[in-house]
C-alpha cells in the first residue's frame, strides 16, 4: 500500500451540506486534515441543502475508511454515498464493440450483411489474403493469457486476469489505434493453449501473449511462432527487453559508450530476463552474467542438468568464465546492472565496485532492487519500473507501436531485428538536446513513440522480407 | 444475380463534367437509360470542370460494367473513378474496439491499468462471479464459426466467413447493445472446436454458434451446453425456429386457430429444420411430418439405421403414422407448410390439397419453395425469407434480444422455454389492430422487438432459475 494518496485508491463521495457560511471550507479542511487529496469538486444538486460530489485520492483502504469517518464527523455535512473510483472505472468492462457504419435500413443491411456480404466472402474464399483488406484481421490483435502470472499476483485464473487484458486493449487502442481483444483461457496446459490459439488465429492479424508463467511461456511462444503465419509476441519477455535496450542505447549515447564494450550483470532469470539477455546479445553486448535465486548461472554450475531449457540456454550463452556468486558479487567491473528480481538484493555501496559511471536499471516493482535515492551517489544513469522516478522502463512504450508496425506491414513474424528496430525507435524519440541522465526514455504519453516504433518496425519487416505483399485487388465491380 | 438494381450491387463513381448547359442532365439520363438507379449525387470539386460523386444501384456485375461504359460514352463527361460500395463498406472490417475511458495521464493509467487494476483482479480471483460486474463478460458474446456452412456458400473457410460474423456483430450491437466479437476457427474437427470454445469461454457471457455445418453443429452445441456455465446458442437452428414460431403464433392469432390443432409438413431436415420441429413440439404442435431429400422421414423408413443421430430423432418423434412420400404428397390436410429446402419442390396447385386457409412459410433463399405470387390464391398467410415480400422470417428478429435477455439475467443457459418466450415476445410486437395476413411479423428495424424479446427471455430465465444471482458487492473501499 502506498504511503501517499494516489488515484488508484481514490474515492468519489456525495455529501449534502447545510446552508451555512463556511460549510464547504469546514468539509474540505476535514478532508485535508485527514490526509486526503481533493481532486474534482462539483455541485450535483443545488438548493437549500446543496449536494456536492468530491473526488479524493487516499493512501489505501484503511485511509479511505478514516476519510469517510472524518467526513461523517463534520457537523452540518451528511455523507450520502461513496464509491471506489477504480472499481467504478472497471464496472461493466473497459472496452466495447464499435461498429463502423449504422445498420438502420434494408439497404444498409443488404450491404453489411446478407445478401451483399456474400460477394465479399467469395472474394476472400478465392484469396484468403484478402482477409487483410476486408476484415478486422487487418488491425486486430488477440491479447491471450491463461492468468498464471498476472502482475505480481501470480496464478489468479482467467476471469481475474481480464481487467489487465482489457486495460492492455485500451492501451493498444489509445497509443497505436490497434484494435485488440482479450482472450483469457480456461486452460494452463501448454498443448491446449497452443491448440486454442491456433484455432482462433484466422480472426486476428497478430497474437500478443501476456502473463503466462515461465517456463511454459517459452514453449508456447516458440510453437505458435512456428505454426502461425501472423506475428506472435510474448510481451512480458520482449516488451521489457526492448525498452531496456532503448534505455541502454540512450545511456550509451549520453556517456559516449558502445554496447559491445559493456559488461552486464542481470538479476532475475524469468521470462523478461531471458529476453533481455537475448536482445543484448543480438545487439552486440558480449559480456553478460545472469543470476537466478541460486546465483550466477553458468554451464559448470552443479545443478546444470536440472535447469530448465531456457536457463540452460542462459548457462550456455552467458558467463563463459563460469564465475560464481550472488548478483552483488558479480558487480566488480560491471557497466550495467539489470534488476528483474526483487527489492534489497543489492546494497548501494555494492555499486561502488562497478566500472566508473555505471548504469543501474532496477526494475523490481513496486520496490526496486536498490532505491534510486541511495544509488544516486554511485551511478551515472538510473532507471526503474516506476512512474514516480525518472526513466521508467515501461513496456507500454513498446507493444503498441510494435504491433502497429507489424500490422501495417502485414508481417508474418516479429523478428529479433524488428525488436531491435523498435528499441532504436524508442531511443530516437529523445532528441540530443533533451538527452540527460534523468531523461533517457520518453514518456509513455508521448504519441511520437508509437509512431517512430511503428515506422521502424514496418521498415525492418520490409527489409527482411517478412512483410506481406498487398494482395491483388479483389474482383469487385 | 437479381434482375432489379439494388444496393448490394451499387457503385460510387466520380465523374468530371464540362461546363456546358444540360451536362448533368445528359449524364443522369445516360445512367437512367442504362438501367441504373441513382442514389446520392454530390459535388466533390466545384469549378470550371465540376467533379460529381454519384452512387448508383445496379443489377449485378455485368450491369455495372454496362453502366460504366454508358458513363464513359457521355460526351463532355470523364469517368475519374468507380468503386464497389459493398466492398468499400467492408474494407478494413466493420467493427472496432472502443474504449470506455481515455488513458492520457498517469492518474488514468494507474486506475485502468497498473497498479490500480490489481485490486479489481484480486476481487475477481476471490469471487469469479465478480467478472460479471467488472469485466466485459457482462455484455460480450462470442460469434463462433468454422466457416463450413456460410450463407448459401457452404464451406468457405474461417477467413471468408469473417465478413458475415462481423456483420452479425454489428447487428448484435445495433439492435440490442450487445458487444459481440467474431471468432472464426481454423479447425472443423468437433473435438477441437469444443476444446477451443471451452478454452476461450472465460472472456465471454455467451456463445453464439454460427454457420457450422450439420450434423456436427448438433454435437458441438450439445457438448458446449453441457460443459459451459454460460449460454450456448446455435443461431442457424434456434434463431430461425424462434421466428417461425413467432410467425405461427400470429398466423393462428389472425385466423383463430390453436397450435395444438395444426398439422405441419416440413421440407428440409438440416439444422434449422430440426430446431423448428423441436420448438413446435415444445409449443404443443403434435402432428408433424418432416421430409429430407428422400421424402418423409419416419421410423420404418428403410434407411432408418443409416440416419444420423438427429434425423433418427426426427424419425422417432414425428410422422408416427409412417407416411411415405414427397413434401408435396404430404400436403393433404396440412395446415402449415414450412420450407427450409430449395426452390420448386412444391407446385402452387399442391397447396389446394391443404386444409382451408393454410399457412405457407417458404424460406428457401433467395428463391422460395413456392413463389408468393403463385401461392396467393391458395393460402391464408404466406411468409418467406426475403425482405422484398411481406412477412420476412429473419433471425435478426431473434438473436439480439435473446442474448440481451440472457446477459441481463446472467443466465447459465438458454432453455427451450426461454426460446418460446422469445417467440412470444416477437409475436407480441404486432398489435391486434396491426395484425393482418401481410403483417404477422414485425420489421427487423423495429426497436421494440429486441426490447420485448429481451424482457421475455430474462423473465423466463428468472422463473426457471437459470439466472445468476447478483454477486455480493466486491470488497471495495
Amino acid at each position: 500500500m502506498p504511503s501517499i494518496p494516489s488515484a488508484q485508491y481514490s474515492l468519489t463521495v456525495q455529501v449534502e451540506l447545510d446552508r451555512k457560511p463556511g460549510m464547504l471550507g469546514r468539509l474540505t479542511s476535514a478532508i485535508g486534515e485527514a490526509g486526503g487529496d481533493i481532486g474534482a469538486l462539483d455541485i450535483v444538486k443545488p438548493g437549500a441543502r446543496v449536494v456536492r460530489e468530491i473526488t479524493i485520492d487516499t493512501a489505501g483502504l484503511d485511509h479511505a475508511k478514516q476519510l469517510l469517518e472524518a467526513i461523517e464527523g463534520v457537523e452540518g455535512a451528511e455523507l450520502l454515498s461513496s464509491s471506489d473510483r477504480t472499481f467504478e472505472l472497471h464496472r461493466g468492462g473497459k472496452i466495447f464493440t464499435g461498429v463502423t457504419a449504422p445498420v438502420t435500413s434494408h439497404e444498409q443491411l443488404s450491404m453489411a450483411y446478407t445478401p451483399g456480404v456474400a460477394r465479399v466472402c467469395k472474394a476472400i474464399a478465392e484469396d484468403p489474403e484478402q482477409a487483410f483488406e476486408f476484415t478486422i484481421k487487418r488491425n486486430t490483435v488477440a491479447i491471450v493469457s491463461d492468468g498464471t502470472a498476472v502482475l505480481g499476483l501470480g496464478d489468479i485464473g482467467p476471469e481475474a486476469a481480464m481487467p489487465v487484458m482489457e486495460g492492455k486493449a485500451m492501451l493498444f487502442k489509445e497509443f497505436a489505434n490497434v484494435d485488440a481483444f482479450p482472450i483469457c483461457l480456461s486452460t494452463t496446459d501448454t498443448d491446449e493453449i497452443v491448440a486454442a490459439v491456433k484455432a482462433i488465429a484466422p480472426t486476428f492479424g497478430g497474437i500478443n501473449l501476456e502473463d503466462i508463467s515461465s517456463p511454459r511461456c517459452f514453449e508456447i511462444e516458440r510453437r505458435l511462432i512456428e505454426e502461425l503465419d501472423i506475428p506472435v509476441f510474448h510481451d512480458d519477455q520482449h516488451g521489457t527487453a526492448i525498452v531496456v535496450l532503448a534505455a541502454l542505447i540512450n545511456a550509451c549515447r549520453l556517456t559516449g559508450r558502445r554496447l559491445d564494450d559493456l559488461s552486464v550483470v542481470m538479476a532475475g532469470a524469468g521470462a523478461a530476463g531471458v529476453a533481455v539477455v537475448k536482445i543484448l546479445l543480438a545487439s552486440g553486448v558480449s559480456s553478460i552474467v545472469a543470476c537466478d535465486r541460486r546465483g550466477a548461472i553458468h554451464s559448470r554450475r552443479e545443478d546444470y542438468e536440472d535447469l530448465n531449457e531456457v536457463k540452460r540456454w542462459l548457462a550456455d550463452k552467458t558467463n563463459t568464465d563460469a564465475r560464481d556468486g550472488s548478483p552483488a558479487d558479480m558487480l566488480d567491473g560491471a557497466d550495467l546492472f539489470v534488476g528483474l528480481s526483487g527489492p534489497g538484493i543489492i546494497k548501494p555501496e555494492d555499486l561502488a565496485r562497478m566500472n566508473p559511471d555505471p548504469f543501474v536499471f532496477a526494475m523490481a516493482n513496486p520496490d526496486p532492487e536498490v532505491r534510486p535515492e541511495e544509488a544516486a551517489p554511485y551511478v551515472a544513469v538510473m532507471a526503474t519500473g516506476r512512474s514516480d522516478y525518472p526513466n521508467q522502463i515501461n513496456n507500454v512504450l513498446a507493444f503498441p507501436g510494435i504491433f502497429r508496425g507489424a500490422l501495417d506491414a502485414r508481417a508474418h513474424d516479429i523478428t529479433d531485428e524488428m525488436k531491435i528496430a523498435a528499441a532504436r525507435g524508442i531511443a530516437a524519440v529523445v532528441r540530443d538536446e533533451e538527452l540527460s541522465a534523468e531523461y533517457i526514455i520518453p514518456s509513455v504519453f508521448n504519441r511520437l513513440v508509437s509512431e517512430l516504433v511503428a515506422a521502424a518496425v514496418a521498415q525492418e519487416a520490409e527489409r527482411e522480407g517478412v512483410a506481406r505483399e498487398e494482395p491483388e485487388p479483389a474482383p469487385v465491380m
